[in-house]
């Protein structure tokens, strides 16, 4: 169950100079698949479905309690940075500066929302929630988490260099500031939970069941030996799960040419292609 | 640029017993946001964006090609599985088990393909390429690399205990052999490109500029202190990533609520919520 | 900013008989297109943008952060419905019933999330944001909650008379009365901003602006005069919000056939239909 | 069945000066979630699934066919506003006013329809046929349609706003006093369906099958009392469908923690989250 | 501008024993990718945005409003079918058929529209207008007219196929006919237009400007020479449009491996890939 | 199986003039509709699927390699538009060029990938597989091939036009003369397997099983015969296919306005839709 605060925001969001262009850029913050919709519903849903020790659910409620404060405080900075947008196209004709800006912006600001933040991405495509990733297994949600993190904070930090004005600098300064945090209590429960021992994930299937001649082999897909080969920690040396050894190999066929049978002599293709009627 | 091999397979698919509700869980890993179109995508936009160090990008681009014969061999065992598949309802509404199956199936499968695969997962929704996640910071795409390979090998063993068909259970055991080795690899690789030491992604962004007082807090959001606090890696200690240390704190506002101006004169709203016109 | 209870529901959910198919179902109302992830994110947007009086606002907040508890009940229902939801091909080759129910259920529910809820609808569709009507015209977002609230209250009625599970019909009892309570708040709201003297939405784009001569005329498109003419409120009387009276007209072309430019000498069409390149 | 008036138009449409920017607004209307095809699919699939009076079905097919010619009306509009769009970079790169229209116009209208309208909104996202609300109840579709006219309405005064071509805003006053009548039909034949009596939508179920405890009682969801309760029509007094007293509660918990059993040892999760094999 | 002729079918529906599995399969036909919503604006919007000849645009809205009354026939026939759907588990517990037959349905069609048709396919997925071809090019619009017709009769054979109830049958047999003028017309449209000669398509972009040494040669991309090369009518003889010879050659790189530069300093990447600070 | 080369492209992609709004403009021919993803995939899933002549499987093999290369191409393109591109509002404000360039890409280029290519279409929205069109049909899927490679020509004559980069007018010849090859190999196919003589599509249903009245009629839908007719090549003479003779009708009903039984009595419908309880 959830409670709210009357509305107040977990950070300050101020705006000097409002900028409909970079409100366009800050929904890819909300509804973007690096957005904190994504990161509020991953957590939350994970939480939800959490079988595993239950003080993995709770660090995820909390987590995910706070992203939907992100949200609230990214809306608030996109309608204040709406404030004034230009709209006739009159006015827009003659100074490219306001044609540029109309242009720049996302037009639905205005004619859908009146100056209101939209559940979209910065290129106005709609939050999907095939990003909510939450497999029930906690090393591979773990690891999960901490990359929507990371591109969250990639996007964050973004954001900082594109916008000179203070108030949006400040606010981007603290959400960095928690992504910092939420990327590093992703990786320390990663570890917690076994880091490279958690591996390869899910643990739970027995690793005789798989070819094991192939499952530390890098395969080198070139076309052949004039394409370099990558060498690095994955091509030689003990693999990072500490079960194998890394090894090299060129890939080749193990299979031959697949035969399907012919087509049903219901199925709706071309005469020739069809089996003969039983 | 690439080259095929005739149609040959990596690994070798055979079915003994077509199953038609098997084909449909099968393109999940397929269609599916853990599946192999996705990898294979993600893997090789990487490379072609790769603005790193050129052994990465060779990297992405051989395991980004062989990602695209595991497609090829799944859609095959796809099209194997359907061979036979119901389709008559007169027939099927006197036998359960060939109703079950018709109502089990993708019904797609023979209506749309005349028995072959989709590029759609085990609901029927075709594949969304936003799924490609590529950043162009290798830690990020590395963490994100191993994520998609952790839940490709998780549904790969749940399809591995579903089915009884030992050509199936073999071509599996394959692909759960590479899925071991790609996600070892790209974890290799974030070893190899910093580890901890990567964190927070990305590291370009000057750690001074954010709001370090709440770097590395977890805030709990818990509407009171009767809610449970989740202790761990993460709420005490050395931060993962070595630069701060983890501590607790309840959540509280640092911001008001926000303060909207009126709607435009001009927007779209009930008379009572506009600013007067100027 | 938000704070949970540690996972406490809103109301109680107990399931005495597991039922996979069941879950599916369920699933419609926690990603369908009436569902609580809508209404829930709907509310909230509303409020996050809203321009009106701050009364609108705080109810906004007040229900919208209810429906995450929402999301939360039926996320947890879904979850104890699929204990026991069956797997394995062998077994369910030989029962209709457990085949019948493989075929039934949402297999994602165990191939992709080891049986948990996922943010998708009873087809297996994810949950898409545009569905989050917000205008920031209060009138219109009132009437859009008490129709999301209908639309929702018929799904849980139905979902309601379709199973024969005492927790279920309970959970979906409470459900109920709160769709009740939500329906009619909406509409109360509305009411209270002026019911049919809000109309015609939005109020502050003057009606003498609009071609008069056809405001209140219902458009027969019937071919000729053979189709019956549906006569009720809106054919004849006073229009619903009091400025005009109905009446019914035969559809008639005011314009003629538009004549569009020839294709540009450069775009890429068949030469016959380009314009001379000047 | 239909027919057509050889594309003669519901009224004229004209454009003085083509304005590809204005083109990219008037999408919304064509493809958006408020506009012309979302309206037209809306009434014409409640007409073929209805099951209630005829004359309901009567009235959703002659609207629903209006809807019809404006798509085509608008599609028109798009098409000449796009005479003469710039395409050339060359050109673009000298004159900001050249190269803010090229930016600010969606380039597809080019690219790929050789100038002329597509089914997508005013971000270029293709029109998602499930927003067509149709759900067999005739007191919730005619609300659905008010609001979807509410919406569309706004919109176009918006579009109104924003041009100051004469040939459109013609048109758009034309539009306008069709959504004007068209919100004001719906609305009247939900009066005429009862209004508040059709309340709580659906009214087939027993309301003593609720719990009526909550069935008017409007959730705070404040974290504490400090957050303010907005009190209006909903907070007290008689209910909008008189069969209640509204009055305001603090949320509390109903339920506790809910228990989900371990991941089944065949699940594909960690090993320390499994129940132990049978 | 259109008309409808009152409700009246093209063609009638009859249904004798409805079959709600085969109400999902026919959803293909309504909101499926080869279904009747896309022709009926592929069409309409081709029309709509027709620079061409005027006598191809009329056949266009002839076509395209045709397609309407399809739609029309299609979601009453999934209407019929679904009368006495089985809706209750405690009923279907017992019996396979009945819980194969609830499986096996489309569940929306009971609990999102109380037993009728919805604008999507055969797997729930929505109908999306991005399947609306319609590029301005008549040669290209035409064969993709054929195309689209081509697999929706294959579509309605199958389903044809599917059935044993005489109705369903008479009025498949109706639209196969259809198709069956449809594939013909578009496809005597395009011979009209030029057939070969229309190719390579588009006519307008001078042939000397293209890699000419390239525009008849198929590429083989066999790894080697060991893979078998596909002999046919495009690898030797005249093309088919008349201007070549094709012929046949071995996939070569002509370019080299590319050269990104390093990502620019402000780039949120990891500071080993970012340029040096200017 | 498939193999790469190491990164070298099929052919050199310079860049002279980066514009990262022609940047935007290249992304359509990769994940547009019309572009190289989609042919990709649709050649490969054809192959894979394919159960008639191997010949064309492995013709469809070649090509679906070939396009592989295509997007690498485009891609590099991308990455390469994007060096230098503007990012900082501050100085963006003041100069109009600027601005609009800001305004005219695609912002996530630089917010979500660090200046490189995405898997969407110009306006941003992601590709999505249903796109994919393969039915096993073999001149169905050369017709459908044939028509993808018509709009990609015209796709990339378009954008030829629009840049003067001399790289860039380069590459796009080849790519223009690679399709002119793909559409006539696709249509020699087609012609190979019978071109006309494959008609209708399917050819395996018997013709004498349709309802052969209307096989080769065109109807008129025109609301009365002041509606022009449009003659050509399907109103009259033989048809296409050579089975029949074109003729054409004024659409009639053959069917009358449909019955549906009343809702159920356990429907969530208003009381007065409803059948009487049984």
């Amino acid at each position: 169950m959830f409670y709210h605060d009357g509305g107040k925001l977990q950070y300050e969001v101020k705006v000097t100079k409002p900028n409909p262009v970079f409100a366009k850029a800050l929904q890819q913050a909300i509804g973007g698949i690096q957005g904190e919709i994504r990161v509020a519903l991953q957590y939350l849903f994970q939480a939800w479905g959490g079988r595993g020790p239950a003080k993995y659910r709770d660090m995820l409620l909390h987590t995910g309690t706070e992203e939907l404060a992100h949200i609230e405080m990214l809306a608030t900075a996109v309608a204040l940075n709406l404030e004034g947008a230009p709209l006739e196209m009159e006015q827009a004709a003659q100074d490219p500066i306001i044609l540029a800006t109309l242009g720049g912006m996302n037009i639905q600001h205005v004619i859908t929302t009146c100056m209101a933040a939209l559940p979209v991405d910065a290129s106005g495509v709609p939050f999907n929630a095939s990003h909510v990733y939450a497999t029930g297994n906690l090393a591979h949600d773990m690891l999960a988490n901490a990359t929507a993190e990371a591109s969250g904070r990639m996007l964050a930090c973004q954001l900082y260099r594109m916008t000179d004005d203070p108030g949006m600098k400040d606010m981007l300064a603290f959400l960095i500031a928690r992504d910092t945090m939420h990327q590093s209590q992703w990786m320390a429960a990663y570890e917690e939970l076994g880091g490279p021992k958690a591996h390869p994930i899910p643990t739970n299937f027995p690793q005789e069941q798989e070819h094991q001649e192939v499952s530390y082999t890098f395969t080198l897909t070139g076309k052949d030996d004039s394409v370099p080969v990558p060498e690095g920690a994955w091509s030689s040396g003990e693999s990072f799960d500490g079960r194998g050894q890394f090894k090299t190999e060129q890939a080749q066929p193990r299979g031959g040419v697949p035969k399907l049978g012919p087509a049903s002599p219901k199925a709706a293709v071309q005469q020739e292609q069809s089996a003969p009627a039983p």
